[in-house]
């Protein structure tokens, strides 16, 4: 077997919530990661949401416990920095996410490559100029960056199908145990939770291809 | 100045809960780990009991929320392999670490330097040999192992001095945000959760002190 058809067994799912701080860190960086780790990634945009209600919180869990709270945005202040990437609190924390996981959806339907480039700029968007991914025309800026037409996009964004299909989504993570974000799964339903996790995700993915 | 003078200006503060998964991983390595950076530890045990009570919790969070404890306890297998560690699911998890935690403080008043032994001691009791640490025999095989006499230090676990130091402890840890274990604080008050972070705070560490 060549060297290619070996890497390409290699793969993780990226399961993340566009409101998420920590999705954030691991989609400014995942792909270039993946590709030096010879992995392939699916980008899984879901809503955490309703796994929290399901969990009894009514918001993120930072706000919920004011010292995790605190403690995420320091963290996040030192990891964006070592990191090179803007940093911004949207207001309010966290953003309503719905509508952004539907056009990601709608995105990937229209053409799958597009999805990494329409997610960036729509997280650099919210952590990095501190814009409401709630809005419109937040979203039509990043389809666009994204290279696809905004409007159509946003039309099929709130069509019935993509509503049930972000729908499953949602149930799919909760179904395999995802309870946070970011989340990677590697074949066999093996999950890593947080950033900090991704290159034990890798490794563990390129061990379970061979 | 010397290598020595300046090293010994590095440090970080090992704050740990005796019932808890993840500051086992750590107390398993945080003194070699340390030693490479150049950096001097300090044990402190506390109790998350009290923290988890103010935040509404009647127990740890892996109990609360099932999908997170799944995970707990997968991510602990992988990572003692992978670290050549014994791991017992303790029974009742989590245990009750109170009597363990004045047990420590008893052993830090006696002799600072027999600490990380008895820690050692007693966490591999538990998460190696499924061991109960609210079981006096228990705590004092551990404090055996560090070379204290068992008898006396157990006395002295229990006197009010010690229970009042314990509350101190635990307050104090609370004072400074601490809302989890292992978190790792360095000069200046930088707090670092979770085992996987322990190379951060040795790095920040070492940066801050020069």
């Amino acid at each position: 077997m060549s060297v290619d058809a070996q890497a390409s067994r290699a793969r993780i799912e990226f399961w993340f919530d566009f409101a998420s701080t920590y999705s954030y860190l691991t989609a400014m960086r995942i792909d270039e990661a993946a590709r030096a780790a010879g992995v392939t990634v699916t980008w899984r945009p879901f809503l955490l949401g309703p796994i929290f209600s399901g969990q009894g919180w009514n918001t993120s869990p930072f706000n919920l416990y004011p010292a995790k709270g605190r403690y995420m945005w320091r963290d996040m202040e030192r990891m964006t920095r070592e990191r090179g990437l803007p940093l911004v609190q949207p207001d309010p924390f966290p953003q309503n996410s719905l509508l952004a996981a539907r056009t990601g959806l709608a995105v990937r339907k229209s053409n799958t490559a597009k999805l990494p480039a329409f997610c960036k700029a729509l997280f650099t968007a919210q952590f990095g100029d501190g814009r409401d991914i709630f809005d419109t025309q937040t979203l039509m800026d990043a389809v666009s960056a994204a290279g696809l037409d905004p409007k159509v996009t946003l039309e099929q964004a709130i069509t019935p199908e993509i509503k049930a299909e972000l729908r499953n989504e949602t149930e799919q993570a909760q179904g395999i145990g995802i309870f946070g974000a970011p989340t990677f799964v590697t074949s066999y339903g093996e999950l890593f939770w947080g950033d900090d996790r991704l290159d034990q995700a890798l490794e563990w993915a390129t061990r379970v291809s061979r």
